[in-house]
């Protein structure tokens, strides 16, 4: 175990991802209250909202209206989606309460990018030097890089950890040519096709190339294994990773109806908590966060630790 | 990687488990039809019924019913759980489709037997010696000692490595006492309170002290890290498992109402054939006969599997 990080950073993505996914409306009192909540736990950094085409995600046609009401707390950076201009010069009016930042989007799977962007790799090269262009003229800086699809897609079955790291080298050739530095790579699981031995593969296979990178993984729980997947990455050292409370959201573009989306916040924690990483987080006021999602939504989510409770609020029955 | 075994048996408890935790009634053809989609996956074990107080678990009420109409498959194994020598008698009538086989249960948590079983350990030990004399008497074997609440306990807070071991102490005392033999020592998560770190610790702690033993795990996914700590068990060579198809069932004494139960045998099955590990088991149609037990209690399941499916299925659509 000695291996394991004495600590990780969890970036909280329930509201955004939860909000944008779930098929009734969920009232905008209720989206400020989850993120008020969410505040409350000692999470460090939470996406709260995406600003993107109304028409097509109506979930987040109050974007303005729930960045203008939550309650930001000291310290924690709050963080939008936003996938092009429009989008971009929405959260900058909120530039005193979002932290603003942009990131360079690739996929692993060229399948993967024509089923859901319906452009080839080169358009969508092109389509990210607009994206860095934009960024730029407005001072919103690109500090991280994601690697969509990085162990397998629906579309195109298996994905191979040079596939990874030709997508990595596209997002090194784009930094170069803007000037950008990357914070950290995020390695994404977008359809569930992780299993441990894949992450370590990858993870291995993009550390050898470029030792000096951070890298993140955001992991979903598509077919159960996302906790396995997480505790292999935690083995590997790696220290940043993406959840969302409760198991909220789900890839809308996967073609698997019901299947859950990321891994459960407080699956995390617990799991980190329970072997001694720090994660700064309150379990139990995060478990709290996730039974009040439930309320707001009106259904249970996936995540076990929701129903079952921590371990220590076990313990403090006994003590 | 180098250190996963490369098969593992699985023992199916998924009927059994699933039909005494329902809160529907399950119709006795219902329960037949999954013991026989279960029989066609490749499975090698099925605990198919328990034979117990009707009145209790009325669930069981039909557990004759169900044993005497299912068809069994040459080649696999079907067992029945029973407490006493009542429910055993009855589990006798059925030898020719039966696998009669009896164990030796301990808690590692002393507080686990005085809320379940309304007695302490010395009255415990005591209902286990007369257990093992009455199958003895009817020349039933008992081949497997289990330890209860291994990892921890909802009445009694943490389970060290040496409570552990203790318990199978008393359990080899017994051996000793009535000249028994055990096939193997399973480890139980009755509560949920595993993590990774504790499977280490445990089957460590029970291998320095017995290294001849053969070791199983039966885990819950109570708080969502089932599948990490099975992870776990096979990194450290461990090569069988229980499991429950769609995660069915849950333990009706942990104080955690809705909280999920067994770790799903697709899941697990899943995790091992992603990574070449063999388990004799179809996994495409274990993931149908999870549907089909869905179907038949009228309400999802928690395997994320189950909503997925299998990565080789989308393999296929891909090819």
């Amino acid at each position: 175990m000695s291996d394991l990080p004495s600590a990780i950073d969890i970036e909280e993505q329930g509201p955004r991802e939860g909000f944008q996914i779930e098929p009734g409306p969920v009232a905008t009192r209720d989206k400020i209250a989850l993120i008020d909540a969410l505040s409350a736990t000692g999470l460090k950094r939470i996406q709260i909202a995406s600003f993107v085409n109304t028409k097509l995600v109506p979930g987040w046609a109050d974007a303005e209206a729930v960045v203008s009401a939550f309650t930001p707390k000291p310290g924690v950076k709050y963080t939008a989606l936003f996938f092009n201009e429009s989008g971009m010069k929405r959260a900058m009016a909120f530039h005193n309460k979002l932290t603003l930042e942009g990131y360079v989007a690739l996929s692993a799977s060229d399948a993967f990018l024509v089923k859901n962007m319906h452009r080839d790799r080169p358009a969508h090269m092109e389509a990210q030097r607009a994206t860095i262009r934009s960024h730029q003229a407005a001072g919103v800086p690109i500090n991280a890089l994601l690697i969509m699809a990085s162990f397998g897609c629906n579309f195109s079955g298996d994905v191979t950890p040079q596939q990874v790291v030709a997508a990595v080298q596209d997002g090194m050739d784009l930094a170069k040519e803007f000037g950008l530095t990357y914070e950290h790579v995020g390695i994404a699981d977008s359809m569930g096709w992780a299993t441990p031995a894949r992450v370590s593969n990858v993870v291995g296979a993009v550390r050898e190339r470029w030792p000096e990178l951070t890298i993140s993984l955001h992991l979903h729980d598509t077919r159960g294994l996302g906790i396995a997947n997480a505790y292999e990455g935690l083995k590997l050292g790696v220290t940043k990773f993406d959840a969302t409370v409760g198991g909220l959201g789900g890839c809308p573009f996967a073609a698997q109806p019901g299947a859950p989306g990321n891994i459960a916040s407080e699956e995390l924690v617990m799991l980190c908590q329970e072997m001694g990483i720090e994660t700064g987080v309150d379990l139990d006021a995060l478990i709290e966060a996730g039974r009040l999602a439930e309320k707001l939504i009106g259904h249970p989510l996936p995540s076990a630790a929701l129903r079952a409770g921590s371990m220590d609020s076990f313990r403090r029955r006994v003590a």
